[in-house]
């Protein structure tokens, strides 16, 4: 498992590919298989951790020189591990950029998750070293967007540990949004929604910096303690009980969000969610029945008067059925063994010619897991 | 000609590794060498240049996701021409990070010039990746910072073009301070020697952003327009100008400067030089000949009432003879050669054991250049 060098694993705070690594990583543990994994210092894990850095590297997240140095280490140890008759049978790739346009160069099969959006540098990136590994997306959302040179092993979800989160299925008379405080995310769309349905609305999540002017423009004039209120950064207990006693989750976004973890979040607790059809809340939110796909916040206003009309009990089910860590393991353990038996770099061998050495590793079936129900089998 | 992907070769602005790549490449062009330039968009040059991105960087120098691209691709494309049996003799990176610690896994030869001065992070970077490819370094002082895991194939400083600039043996009764407007490059420093002196001081260099607060607490109030100028960032004629007609320029820095390029573009216009003696100024500069080693600001000051005393043509020929663009052209025909012969990557062979796959490439004498007088032959 080669996680990023920029945060440890789980992360501290803020992280959100160091706490899907490490829920997969321990669900992986207690599978039975053996698993390695490289993270940034200070990480804590059931599998054996191996750090390479001095430090991590919160606040220089993307810069070349660590990346490099972080992802040439772990090559050399994956490829001394190999040299010395222990070779690892895959390496599974969540680090940026280096190590997924240098797979090629790798003894080892690798297979790289996509965390983020395509933004035209990315999609360009990918575009141009498609052949050098798989990949796993997280939504097919996701892969819409993606270049189509990339070679699929399967659309997998990121995980939610269910065991973790309680099923309410008497709620509280309020109406929840939780994220980043920015325009592409709706805090002002969720207010709007809210105040046209009647309803308390709570906003959680950090203002990041450099964006304090939207919030006390957009957000903050609307604050007033009673039918809207701002309560900060939510974790623990407290984010569980927000989460489990909110009638519905507000999801008014307006980006191709690839994912949403707080819409599975909302969800396994039983909450349901209204979202805007973007991204990958089309296929998170099964319109009808674990929540709404509406178009505006009149829309939404209305949707969230008819949210008692959602079983809890359905919406939990379907994000367990689907996004569980143990489904999602299951997906990857997949993903694993056809990726594992490809043949990496053999192009590379300098000796060959380029059609033989070349020519893309032999994959797969295009998409392993089907995120609208059959993930994982 | 491994350039970086930031900025085009020769740079139309700021860019000193780019300037050092457009020169080198040129003269190794000029003498019948087969050259590729991989580089920035926009670049220009006599070699064949080859861009694998769609732009320049400027901006987001050091951003991994671009570093990784550009590099990636240049491999690919290096391997590819070994494939078609036209295999390049020897790469020559100047590009950041990845190319060095991921040179194992080339199919050709590389050396990687050290073009910034060792931090914390930058030594443990090297000290970790020390045997993928050999170094060479710009100044004895830079390499006394050096990690001696280090693989060194020469010292051969920036070139200067000396025929560029001229030589001017009737000196202006100014002294001059270029630099960008930074406490570590001194420019307050040179205020108080050039006061002491009771001589004129011209101040040229850029203020960066985010560093105005210092510029006009420490600089601007000297300002007279007389006594003490401030002219901003210089070019092209009025640099060679300013340059030739001083009677001095001052060097008060107070940090390990692995290199200082406006030293030699003082003394090749036959401009002694007064350095305190951090980094490379104690190499660059031969006290008493060609300008004058002092340890504070009243040192700094007796030296420019001195400045008289050496000869602009003496300074003009150290120069010539030790960092000339042909003089470092033929100390980098040496490298290139020693490090064309070693047998790169071999150790990356999958099959073979560590061992005889992980032992470091044999190289080479250690030091090929002599910068204090046989650089070069």
């Amino acid at each position: 498992m080669l996680a990023p060098p920029w945060i440890a694993v789980p992360p501290p705070g803020y992280g959100g590919i160091e706490a899907v690594v490490a829920s997969l990583t321990e669900e992986l543990v207690r599978r039975g298989h053996e698993v390695t994994l490289f993270a940034a210092p200070g990480s804590r894990s059931s599998a054996q951790v191996r750090t390479v850095l001095e430090r991590a590297h919160p606040q220089e997240i993307e810069r070349a020189l660590f990346e490099a140095d972080h992802v040439a280490r772990v090559f050399r140890l994956v490829d001394e591990a190999r040299w010395l008759g222990m070779p690892f049978d895959v390496v599974h790739d969540h680090c940026g950029f280096t190590a997924f346009a240098m797979a090629d160069r790798l003894s080892t099969p690798l297979v790289h998750t996509l965390h983020g959006p395509f933004t035209a540098d990315t999609a360009a990136f990918y575009a141009r070293h498609a052949d050098k590994a798989p990949v796993v997306a997280i939504s097919r959302a996701q892969l819409a967007a993606a270049p189509r040179a990339l070679r699929v092993a399967g659309v997998v979800p990121n995980p939610v540990e269910a065991d973790q989160w309680p099923l309410v299925r008497t709620k509280d008379e309020y109406l929840l949004w939780v994220g980043r405080m920015t325009p592409e995310k709706g805090p002002h769309r969720a207010i709007v929604a809210a105040r046209l349905a009647g309803m308390r609305l709570v906003l959680a999540g950090p203002v990041q910096p450099g964006k304090e002017g939207v919030f006390e423009r957009e957000i903050e004039p609307h604050l007033d303690g009673e039918r809207v209120l701002y309560v900060g950064e939510i974790a623990g207990e407290h984010k569980r009980r927000l989460f489990s006693q909110a009638r519905a989750l507000l999801m008014p976004i307006r980006w191709p969000e690839p994912f949403g973890m707080v819409m599975l979040e909302a969800m396994v607790c039983g909450t349901p969610v209204i979202a805007f059809p973007e991204g990958a809340a089309r296929e998170l939110v099964l319109d009808g029945q674990t929540g709404f796909l509406v178009d505006d916040e009149a829309e939404m206003a209305r949707a969230c008067t008819r949210s008692r009309e959602i079983d809890p009990g359905r919406c939990r089910a379907a994000i367990v059925e689907r996004c569980d860590v143990q489904t999602v393991a299951s997906a990857y353990e997949g993903v694993y063994r056809r990726v594992a038996q490809s043949r990496p770099g053999a192009r590379h061998t300098r000796s060959t010619a380029p059609t033989a050495a070349g020519g893309p590793v032999v994959l797969v079936d295009p998409v392993a897991g089907d995120l609208r129900g059959t993930a994982g089998r």
